[in-house]
């Protein structure tokens, strides 16, 4: 297990927010939001991430490199419904030579509704682990 | 416009049968499965039939050209829950040079809960409309 | 089948445009949107619709009835990729006393990419079908 | 964070398992299956495991009390492709009062692909959290 990040529920922990709104298809029997869809929320805020730091996520994958989910970690805290509106901040964090830790905080009008952290690596075109590409370690993921 | 066939609601009409058991993730929060969980129902009966006559989907696909969905129907009769087995029947018709149509009938218990129509065309690794392969033409298809 | 509305390609045609970005979640091994994700994409151009004329969808399923989906059909004529922004046209017409249809035109960049159609009836909290509310019948959701 | 239970990647520390086939519709543009169809698959497993104890998911929902997901965690080790068959095994622990924990291996072929945990807790129908219901607190659950 490599997950060692631990979420702040502080926005003023975090260095970009993406909002979305959530679909009645995202809802399950329970009248909620279903827990796998926040994965999806977390990869939409993750491009639209890459995307602000000019690294648009088709580009990465047409570099040939690939950048792939290694851990997932989410904590549901309280749950989201149809139609709300979801802050989705994250940062970047832990480093190393080959994986790279997002943390995140969802929330719904200022208050907190889960916390999560994904763990990455970068994969060659055979799905094999590789060297993190040169822009990652720059200053612009980390931001700072 | 393609789509001609009219699907019966009679099971003697088809040919194949694959069941499955509904996911509480493709509930919605009206409380029965989501109207698009029965395009992902088709799919995964489609892949079964093409394996019960010898042509398993990732073949079809490795031999370069591909079965993509020019259209799609589906007509909702009785809702589907969560936890129920449905019966996934279908049968092919309406084969052209290019394109074939499925039929399919969804029921529970011997109740209709829904039948459907799909369009499939042969495409090439470029996305482009191509002829039919020569197996689909045969009677492996549409049976005897 | 009440399937009667003949979708058309102009944008002039439509009343309503909602626009979204494809998730990398909705594509498949083919390498473009999976064509389920469509009828996603067409609930969420809906629920932006009812909001806009001043009816939203919590509102409505609050209200004790709900519109449920009777029929979808998609053509799909161009292919949706990864992080494509999509125009989501769409138009009501052919009400009934229990039903209505939506027109749907999906474009990227003024091409057509898909049309689509959904069939709606008003059901009750036992889902039998009911008498659409008197709002729909209203010059509202037809526009003017 | 109350994710504590480490999850083997020995077969034999679990008791029970349950077997699916990935869907196409579960592929993403990487031509693997997307991460966050991982958590269905947690989920479906989880539901024939009640159901092979006896205490069947919807009736678990019936009694009013309902087994929130608290937290969730996957570790990719191995892509799981479209059309192979997964092994998932799992095992409860860690209960206390009002939360249990289940950890998950999935194989395909005994090669594993992935371990998770889920953390879950059950809640009342307001959504507050609730003691444990008695039979969970039984053998039944976590077996021996």
């Amino acid at each position: 297990m490599r997950l060692a990040l631990v979420p702040s529920t502080d926005p003023a922990d975090y260095r970009f927010t993406h909002t979305l709104r959530t679909r009645f298809s995202e809802t399950d029997a329970m009248g909620v939001v279903h827990h796998a869809a926040y994965l999806l929320y977390l990869e939409v805020a993750r491009v639209e991430f890459l995307r602000s730091i000019g690294h648009p996520y088709d580009e990465v994958r047409a570099d040939g490199s690939d950048l792939a989910v290694l851990e997932s970690f989410v904590q549901y805290r309280r749950a989201l419904r149809f139609d709300e509106v979801v802050d989705i901040s994250l940062m970047v964090d832990n480093l190393t030579g080959t994986t790279f830790q997002i943390g995140y905080l969802l929330a719904v009008d200022g208050e907190t509704c889960a916390t999560a952290v994904t763990v990455h690596g970068a994969v060659d075109a055979g799905g094999r682990a590789s060297r993190l590409p040169e822009w990652i370690k720059g200053p612009g993921l980390r931001g700072g």
